[in-house]
């Protein structure tokens, strides 16, 4: 009977801005379960995640009202349902151990999300989408253009959400890009900024470090270089070749993709700009 | 043509052990492709793993003659041919996710096994053994005694080298403990010695820790006390309430345990007492 | 001109907490700079954190204000000017690293903070003391109560905000712990509750742990038992033998032990019960 | 009576190298304590640490005859007498947290060498130098050249092994890297190669990234680029802005730069082209 809303606030940063929140909730009998928030002071901008309860429909009068306060403040709002279910569209190719866990995460219970779609340039991941049950699309075509109408038309059929990309290894246009801003997640397989581009396990190899990475961020059309969520790292040695750090960072790539998702789907991450407030 | 094998050395002290070891895979024109050793000085024991190639045939010629070596100096060994295939007997309860992350991980190739049986006290997780092509068998019985048969027999009959507990939330008998010493893997959801027993995350909730962890040991007969193979922590916050506990705790589960696979099927753990030598 | 504030407050959870709390800032003129709250559902507690500013002189017109405020909510409360200058007593045994450390940031002005003694039962510490140009008090007296009183004198004498046991090896008794209760921050070499009391890395050496850790807490008069600041662990291996996990672990306990200091002169820390809320 | 050697030796991988060491180390009555061995596959290299035991005066004629052993193996070695003293050299600027922190620990027995002298471009260094009665030198001079000439001459003076830039924010020329190469220990604060040069925190916050770094570095010419000893990362968030990422940095910095020279002073690190092999 109850409903949770997430709002999720951005707005220049100026005096009374939780107050007048706070107030615009308890008008419509709301209650604050849980609240964050963040000035960043170079950007003169504040940021909010308030999670909430209202009576059964209170929501859409809050919403109607928040108009108000957001026009008089000039801030930029998003409510979300907390209960809405949620879909997502994976994408892969060769490597299959990012798309395994998603899917075996929604299946346990673990991402509150279901799988829409899977869509890959490999054929063979046909396979791991029927295991799921989940409809499979192949991204074929003769150019870039054909394949990414295939894969944009699988998203919106899917009805999609979030589009994850998991360790798919083809560059989205600029265009595709612009469609997805804010709801399409990539994994890297490195510490960003370093190692981006192509083989980020080579490339760590020759230099000899002594941690490898992971970097869970939005899709922009500046190639590894969108906001990022996630970012861990793992020790590696001497002993580690091309091989085992390939198979030490998947089970980096797996979790901070996972926890990227995660946090997304909860309505915890707030992008401006090429970075990212994280509520967690 | 070559063949590839691991010799596991546990020995007394003493000196010449190296060049002992070194020279016996000489005599038979092997070639060590790594080596790593430890002494542990307060038992006075020393171990080594040995990676080795020889043409084919010549590890037979080898063992019979490294019988002599280690029957002079008293040592214990193992050798193994890393090319032979794995398998793996799964066991788990309710939470799935440590059981999804092995399967997924032996069909994407990143763990060199198959499965060959999973097993369950719960029906429900048929589903998921199916979903691999993986036989099921229901862990039934009017007592403990009947219920250890029934797994006992199904390990037996899927020809499994390892047994995993995936999150199996019954206690095993002495006995059956003793049976599989060495090759009984558990993951427990808590940095042991902590938190042992059941519900460790409510422990760790009510202790109020900024960490929580996994641990995989070898299955003894004391609960929760047998070597540790792998363990691993996360910070947490007091956000995080037990059901976030559980769900942060799920990652580090099933990346620990299948690192403790991973280093088993490599003949990486060498067990004494209640403690490991881990190669690496 | 401007005061900067923090004030902490710490409430049974009810609707209205932090407009009211917003509200009473407001309403002197003030602006929030920064603000965290927590709900511990399980206790039924709201906390939270305001650092703000104010025209100079109001933040006296905000307690006087606030109080009424904190009698109708029934909410604990209490307001620190930021800029006040703190000192520490430094109290150590044999084992130098941490005291080091901690005389070493204060100087560098890495903690904000002067230390006002340093205390030891060892007359060797005098050493370190001078090189800082500390007063140095030994810890002597022909029982516990005589050499607490000393202590107890050199605390008061040297005007200190906050006690800091920097691997002080000896135990309080009940009634000192209650007379510091909350300002009395002690470093465990492990990862509590694991290996409390003596000994810890002879403890962990002898269960074969892969990691070992360190905790900041709060003393209280349950020996290694009180509320939790920060902890952190760092990986070891076979070949960390005992010598070499206290050398590790030195590094934790200086890191672990001067986080929660920082945290602690900033008021970041919120104490109930036997768990902390840090709101960092 | 007994003397303690550590033998590092690299060579072109061949079969029989593990046991022509052992083999030589026996025939003085040598005992080996521990071993450790890498073979870089890509490099063809062999690479190992082995640390033994002698009667005493056994170590020269080791020495004697193990010359001809690496003459007919073709392989580069180093022997280190363990129990002799070692000196540093520290170079700091004008952060002072990792000066501080190298001095603390050779003053408390953390790290076994002495510190035979202070250089800094900054004269306010001296009073950290004067607290532990280490000598002090003033990097000045009309350019560089005059400079580097001062920084040479106080390190030749102190009869110093390792060189330690501790926090130096002055470039070096090629000719001092050169002379000093292997023995020259740098720490940067990011994880390289991600943000070398100038500001790296302030690097670091621009991208918005979700962790932070250190490394320690043999020093080269070419900037930020030598040969890796050590590295380590810690999480941030959006609420670090650059001072808080100096702070937090500042703790990973000088545990970092400890490690590594700790590494260096035990003859663990052996570094070839711009990687190393740690054996830790």
């Amino acid at each position: 009977m109850a409903t949770r809303s997430v709002l999720l606030v951005v707005a220049p940063d100026q005096r009374g801005l939780v107050a007048a929140v706070a107030e615009a909730i308890g008008a419509v009998g709301g209650n604050i379960v849980d609240a964050d928030q963040h000035t960043d002071a170079d950007a003169a901008l504040f940021l909010q995640r308030v999670d909430f309860e209202t009576a059964e429909g209170a929501a859409e009068h809050f919403a109607v009202r928040f108009a108000d306060t957001a026009k008089r403040l000039d801030l930029r709002w998003e409510l979300y349902d907390a209960a809405r279910p949620r879909r997502l569209a994976l994408v892969a190719s060769r490597e299959l151990h990012c798309l395994y866990d998603v899917l075996a995460r929604c299946a346990a219970g673990e991402l509150d999300a279901t799988v829409g779609v899977v869509a890959s340039n490999h054929v063979s991941t046909a396979e791991v989408a029927a295991r799921f049950e989940v409809p499979f699309v192949h991204i074929g075509g003769v150019d870039r253009g054909e394949r990414e109408a295939v894969l944009a038309g699988a998203v919106e059929e899917a009805g999609a959400d979030v589009i994850v990309l998991a360790r798919y290894m083809q560059i989205l246009s600029a265009e595709l890009c612009a469609e997805w801003a804010g709801r399409a997640i990539n994994i890297h397989h490195s510490f960003l900024p370093a190692f981006a581009g192509a083989r980020p396990y080579h490339q760590a190899h020759r230099r000899g470090v002594k941690l490898i990475g992971a970097t869970a961020h939005y899709v922009t059309a500046d190639l590894d270089a969108g906001p990022i969520i996630v970012q861990d790292v793992t020790p590696v040695s001497h002993r580690d070749d091309v091989y085992r750090l390939r198979r030490r960072g998947a089970d980096l790539e797996r979790v901070v993709l996972a926890r990227a998702i995660g946090l997304h789907l909860e309505h915890r991450v707030l992008a401006y700009g090429n970075r990212t407030v994280v509520f967690d």
